[in-house]
């Protein structure tokens, strides 16, 4: 019976797939001389910024509340912890809006510093962290369609250029906060249309903007959630558990303003290279805290 | 009472905020310029190979079916098509196990070539979608945690070096089907363990395997279904509708055999970079197509 | 008293030197892995094209003739006539006035396609020949400084990319030269200053200068040399030694109209990848056809 | 008669360069779009080093004396010195042998920091001087063909990695030296064969070289020129004429021991970005300097 079946086969099939063996690994695999060598420069700070791509179409069809959806930048932190957990060579990341940006620690190696390896892992990651996770925060809210985050990898040679990095994104989250705290108070509370209130604020400086909301809204800027004037800080550091009595590391979120010459001093030993030296930690235990530590939310 | 308010808020931050919005226009913006250009070489063909990042612990871990999951590989597909239905430069897709390469047309100007705007944007949709529809294919098995694919860019410049590209990837199905088919039926029916059914399999051919498949456990390897031994190609097809009496341009999930040079004649059009001549498919409906027409599935 | 000298000598030297070896190995060395890989992408062709820097000054200095010194032609074609007889995956190279194009064959491994090493070799060896040959076209006009001439690399993936290149640069030639043959006329016939000219010659299409050239000054532009008109393109072929009845591969000098698919037509060979098929040359003897050959100039 | 003429002319030349005129504009100039920009990494170290090719051959072609020529180490730092005078972004320049590394100041933006245009220009410039100057450095011994230098682009991010390159650079000429200095002595003077005196220093370190030098030759290595054992560093310093009583910038040629840590702190100011404070230079009068000074050699 075995050979009536045998001889039912098509006889050129043994021979086809042993052709196709051969022609993988020789007339075919020249094929892989053509992925060229994409290795960044050692011993530089590796950027990786993420940006959500339509994010304004999309933060309208999942109704996010303007000008800031909570449950919204809680996910984006979430889904860069978990990211940041995974991936021992990233420093920190901050974020804001649609927008994460990774630092990797000068020296890593990691995937010997490839950069196409280096940035679709992180941006993969993230992407489905952010889908995966979508439901923890946002709950009845249904995710409609899968949304999309593009990347660039940037390098910086020095401290002071990565520093000027951080703060750049942070300035930004000023400006465009306060610029969207001040439209959306315009429209929601102000009775105006988008088009009126952008009239009304095109040529105005932030002192400007401050002085509408507090003449015309009673609202004090300053009092605003830190997380929305700041954006999101993830970095590393040690939180000592008084009921355990005992240390460990941890990924902390945080809103510091790193606009400040003093951030950067406390965090100094955040740049130094070989540095082991952990930062303590003595800010409010988040749910990002929480969750690694056991410590009850603050 | 507001100048009371007034007087209570921080005298400086209206300067503060000031500084920070010129800031960010001068002192840090500086820092964008570390941006370098990365758009690729016009007229050469553009490949996206995404891979799955430790697939092997997270095929077991979602009790993935040896050799092949049809569950699994029809997520793949259909995150795939999702990637092509939203990207109309991208000319066709081919997928295996968990690597799928997408094929911009020659000429696109996506995004002006930046490598890795294109990279990333490919990378994330479809990471994302493989969480977003992880449950229309997976049902009951939970998705226990997000995934990464990592991926990579690859320039062809002519024709032959992108159809020899296709043919390597569909040989590699070939071999490792072959291979993972007769390793997990020793393994499976033939009661070795894996490290037996490895030895075993050491130094031998397909004709080997082949024989071992038939002689020993009766399976003609020719009858396996072709998604398991070709892999699966999407691409952009014309389709006849007898009902309606009318074309409509769809993507199709075929298994063509891309090692027979008759496919790339029948294909021959694809390749022309201005032709909008259309291929007619006149294959069954898949689920895939049936989407996209409102056709009745085969 | 070699032991005296011994005691005089600085008894740290040894180990300075040995420290010196051994840092030179191990401290220092990391230095290297700072140098990137830039292999080309491959099967796709590689033009290197020179220019020199200042040559408005330098023309001006060694007193070139306007508009056109057959001296300074002669000496840059014999320059990359020395670049090709030393570089055998040079298939061909066009110059015109200060600049100079080499393609190579597309499936060169040369330098294993490395742009740095490819480009500056050209560069260099094109630009000592060009200081080294001086006297041989200049005679008694002595060089007065070391010209630089710089370079960059481009890759184009197919034929008609590179055809359209040559193309490129030919048209080039006669846009040029049409308009200094008709500036310079005017100024050194017509007796007008160099801004009276180029104001005469504003908004002028080819057929005004043509009119020009004819009507005032009886110059036919047509009957300018060939070398003037379309630039010098070295190509390898082969010639029939009526003398020897023998044939032998030269390197010639020709002014061939590549703008005509006729050309192109002719010289496809030139080319195909694997082409060991020779193309016949018979126009008139060349200095540099002379030089390789020993036949006597026409 | 100008009629006549004009008649005999071919009719379709006017049309022809016309359409040439527009070709060049339109169908061919998109060849344009497949030059690539390589602007390198701002705020980084960029060094160029250019080597020789074939300079064994070269050098024995030319009579260079063994194991060092102390013409062709002279040519070799003029040539340096002549690229160095005419671009001020270059900081300084280390020589040895047949190679010479050029760095430019961290900040430059020189031809918008693009990598070829850098590249070539320092590549062509000493190229040509190296011919150029020969006859003022070989006098009687004529150069018998032009040679060719290689160059490569490298980036250092910060201080001390280009310390350390220019360490690497420098403990290599040691290396080098000492073993040349042997292995010719061992040759010319002890009438070894060349295999015979390589065998002979197989696996010795520099203390054994030292040892044979010094017992078996009378010679101190420690008295060895410091040209040869050091290599030639141009930098830019400030010297006092003494009969003038005025300070003047030069390009100055020392053998500095930039091994050592002294070396650096008093060239500290050399490596800081926006310093303009000169450093002054109490060394010799060489030919160098004093071409520039108009001082008297010492």
């Amino acid at each position: 019976m075995i050979a009536t079946h045998f001889l039912r086969r098509k006889p050129f099939s043994h021979i086809a797939l042993l052709q196709t063996q051969k022609m993988a690994k020789s007339s075919f695999e020249y094929v892989k001389k053509f992925e060229l060598d994409d290795t960044l420069l050692p011993n530089s700070w590796i950027v990786v910024r993420l940006d959500g791509k339509c994010f304004h179409k999309f933060s309208e069809e999942h109704k996010f509340t303007k000008p800031n959806d909570i449950r919204a930048l809680k996910l984006m932190n979430y889904a860069a912890f978990t990211v940041l957990r995974e991936f021992n060579d990233l420093l920190m990341a901050f974020g804001q809006s649609d927008e994460y940006s990774f630092i990797f620690k000068k020296s890593t190696t990691l995937y010997k510093r490839r950069a196409a390896k280096l940035l679709t892992t992180i941006n993969s990651k993230f992407s489905t962290s952010y889908v995966f996770y979508w439901k923890k925060f946002f709950e009845e809210e249904p995710l409609k369609y899968p949304p999309t985050f593009d990347g660039r990898i940037v390098l910086y040679p020095n401290d002071e250029n990565l520093i000027d990095y951080m703060k750049w994104r942070q300035a930004d989250v000023h400006i465009n906060n306060l610029y969207n705290t001040t439209f959306w108070t315009l429209v929601l509370k102000g009775n105006l249309t988008p088009s009126q209130a952008e009239k009304r604020l095109c040529g105005t400086v932030s002192a400007d903007k401050n002085e509408i909301l507090f003449k015309e809204f009673l609202i004090n800027y300053n009092n605003e959630p830190e997380i929305f004037k700041r954006g999101t800080l993830l970095v590393r550091k040690t939180i000592f558990h008084n009921n355990l009595d005992k240390h460990s590391n941890v990924i902390v979120d945080t809103h510091d303003d790193m606009l400040k010459d003093r951030f950067w001093k406390e965090h100094s030993s955040l740049l130094l290279n070989k540095s082991k030296e952990s930062i303590m930690y003595d800010g409010p235990i988040t749910d990002i805290i929480s969750e690694q530590t056991n410590c009850i939310k603050d």
